[in-house]
């Protein structure tokens, strides 16, 4: 753990509230001693729900990288990540993750990481956003393609 | 329920394995009887992990609408969101969510959802990517600076 990643990262979510450009946080991602990419939530100012500290940042950081994937990066990040972002560590896969808020902490301040942890664990009927299959049979159509595609990227 | 929207949510997934560009999703978001933004996975070929149909088409929405709710939008995916994009439905927050494929069709073609879905439930220190928490005194400082800051845009 370098203290001076995380120290970044927390400066940058105070800086995010006094710009205006949205939510107290910020993350940073880091290649052994450097700094691959940072970000900061944009959600409001750039109209993006999607654009939390975490995304931001690994968004960046693939790009600098050309890759998909974070293999042999650490994420530091100013507050536990929510569902949205957890989920986007594991698609990208970064070695390490630090934070320094917890959910709780987050959710004290308004924001509701805890209450969608709460919704994911639900089965897909009991869900406040309502969920409904359709046209299952018709779909299979896509994986049978992927399955049959020569030289596919797998991710 | 559109069965026409989903048939294109398909459509765009099967098209989408074909030209190359990626995983076998696609998405439409629609509100009422118009369709606001279409995705396609595009995570190996934009080099973005977090290109997942889903949060395309709901990028690509918000940018529409110049917003970043989905209130009155239906989103059609031709899968079973993973955890990634169902945090990101939550935030975007559209009233229905149709889905075709399950998450276990997903596993079944290789795509890692189910194993996602198991790891966010465990403790943070038991889960395959290493997550600890630092300086949490120290980030206490950006949602003061937060619950402070006058006329500010919750989300």
């Amino acid at each position: 753990m370098d203290a001076e990643f995380m120290q970044i990262a927390i400066a940058l979510s105070i800086e995010n509230v006094r710009s205006g450009r949205g939510g107290p946080f910020g993350a940073v991602i880091a290649k052994g001693r450097e700094i691959i990419a940072t970000g900061a939530n944009q959600v409001t100012s750039a109209n993006d729900p999607t654009a939390h500290a975490e995304i931001v940042a690994i968004r960046a950081a693939c790009q600098k990288l050309q890759d998909f994937q974070l293999s042999g990066c650490d994420l530091y990040t100013s507050c536990e990540p929510c569902p949205m972002c957890l989920g986007a560590i594991y698609w990208a896969r970064p070695d390490q993750v630090y934070y320094a808020s917890s959910r709780e902490d987050a959710a004290s301040a308004g924001f509701d990481d805890e209450f969608i942890y709460s919704q994911i664990t639900l089965p897909v009927d009991r869900r406040k956003i309502p969920m409904r299959q359709a046209l299952q049979q018709e779909a299979e159509a896509a994986f049978r393609a992927w399955e049959e595609m020569l030289h596919k990227i797998r991710y």
